[in-house]
């Protein structure tokens, strides 16, 4: 018969996505089972109960209970049935897209794109991840990258405002996760500062992506007892950052576009007492299918990415964990530079 | 009829998803229908074949569709077609599980859950998430909570070794991330070193999660450059860290399994030069429905986390960053201890 992979294929993806399904829907499930009744009597008929469920499931209620405030969820229900049908509520949901892998999405930020009217995303966020929106949204490339503003802070602040205010489902969609080193909380500050419901939903941030498909551990219980994020993105970002601490050993840094920095990087961290023998890896396109990673000790960082050609965007670990890359690599290509060249210190 | 709201419910949420999947599985279906006759000549037992369609929604195949390379997929389907079909290779996916909430899962992990024969857990992966993966997946619970070893580590390489050299699919499900404070590390090295193919899913740590539901961003241009994660599970994990840099400023500290150290924490960072006044929140059981955050000031944190009777799972983050949970929260109840009891500073 035709279309017999189809029916296959759809049958498989089908039974994995019902078993999350059951499990989401449970709490909202129960609270419309208890109201049941009253809501087949407030809406007799048919089309019209459809249509309340539908609101229900995109409207404040679904988004009480996923808030975990049941109460209030319960009290929006009751109005709900009380009130006339309402104008729509527009909020925000601040959303972290992960590295850039759709596979990296959460099943809440996947939630968040079926539901969007409006994406406000930065230019990094690539185009696999935006393939998993509604396809009507309406899409505005915000065009920050990497924390370098080219649609003004404001702007961005303003069109969430506009139209959350006109009553549509924005999100907001950043790369990696929400809260480290983007504006996220500015944006939060606008929104409550004007009266807009939002929630924000974690992403899978650069160095936990590129950690993991690099095969580095970020802590380790002889080497690395803290993992700090650290983003070096121009030079005057480096000037204010506290050296001494930086350079503390038994520490991981993980360093966010420090690929213009490097020799900056090398020459403080060595001058303020990080040992020149300290493993990196310097991942470029974490966890993409282009993904390269370049090792060494910190000594040789600025000479091994300028001969790899190394360029943004990219994260840099260091510390003795670094040098698991040189073993534990699992995901595209092995690392360049590695014990081949004769020059790398292994792992204890 | 009882159930009614479910079934309704059910069925809207299914037909979003299924259009999500016709367009993503749009190529992939018309891939494969065009090879129907070769796929049926080649696995002409029915279980085979099903196999075979599993493995190839999981493999590049798929994965080049996604990126858009027609071409290149259809070389790879026909050289799965023309490979011999090896005996079942095990594996080990060391999969992030995120803080607890099945929606905080990637996909990524999802579809690994989905997959598993056998799923090695930490006593803290909660029972939510469990019931994302196979039904009939064997379950193993290693018993290891934050950090501390209920099963030894060395008996829990040896169950991965066991099920995967049997040619089993082995899920190692850690809490939160792989590689942040878990052995991940340990564990890749003696899976390499027995030649047992592995993969790393991160996961959303509980940094991250904690974060976003309290409405605290762990960065901030002005106050917060770099963010550090640190574990203090005993008292000798205290003894070896380096406290001066700990309580360098305009730095955010998440601080894991620490709910039993807060008065050594709080009189440590004070004496190494951290002001009293830092503002900071503990958050108990992060992200899930039962959610609460303590916020004060660094002074003030062992007594008010003794107060409210704070018990972990928790997160303390302690810098400037911490006091946007005052204003900023939306998830779950107000913060305990906040502007109410007159104490607390305010973000500029």
């Amino acid at each position: 018969s035709s279309g017999g992979a189809s029916r296959v294929l759809a049958r498989l993806l089908r039974e994995r996505i019902e078993a999350w399904l059951d499990r989401s829907l449970g709490p909202l499930a129960r609270l419309l089972n208890r109201f049941r009744a009253r809501i087949r009597t407030r809406h007799a008929d048919a089309v019209a109960r459809r249509h309340f469920y539908t609101r229900i499931i995109d409207g404040p209620v679904a988004a009480l209970l996923r808030r975990g405030q049941h109460e209030q969820a319960e009290t929006a229900l009751r109005r709900s049935l009380a009130a006339q049908p309402a104008a729509a509520k527009g909020s925000v949901a601040l959303v972290g897209a992960g590295p850039g892998d759709p596979g990296l999405l959460t099943l809440r930020a996947l939630r968040a794109l079926g539901e969007a009217d409006v994406i406000l995303h930065d230019r990094l966020v690539g185009s696999d991840v935006l393939g998993m929106a509604r396809r009507d949204a309406l899409y505005i490339d915000v065009g920050k990258r990497t924390g370098a503003a080219a649609m003004g802070q404001s702007r961005i602040h303003n069109l969430m405002l506009d139209h959350a205010s006109a009553g549509r489902r924005v999100v907001r969609l950043k790369g990696g996760d929400p809260f480290v080193f983007g504006r996220g909380g500015e944006e939060l500050e606008f929104l409550r500062a004007h009266g807009i419901d939002y929630e924000v939903v974690p992403g899978i941030t650069a160095a936990l992506a590129c950690a993991a498909h690099a095969g580095i551990p970020l802590t380790h219980r002889e080497h690395a007892q803290s993992v700090r994020f650290v983003t070096a993105h121009c030079r005057d970002s480096l000037d204010t950052l506290d050296w001494r601490s930086l350079a503390a050993e038994r520490q991981t840094l993980a360093i966010y576009m420090g690929v213009g920095q490097l020799e900056a990087l090398r020459d403080r961290l060595i001058a303020h007492g990080r040992a020149a023998s300290t493993p990196f890896a310097l991942i470029e396109n974490g966890s993409m299918p282009d993904q390269r990673v370049i090792v060494g000790t910190l000594a040789q960082l600025p000479e091994r990415a300028s001969r790899h050609a190394a360029k943004a965007p990219a994260l840099l670990i260091l510390g003795e964990v670094a040098v698991c890359a040189e073993h534990l690599h699992w995901f595209g290509a092995a690392p360049l530079g590695a014990a081949a060249e004769g020059d790398m210190r292994h792992a204890a």
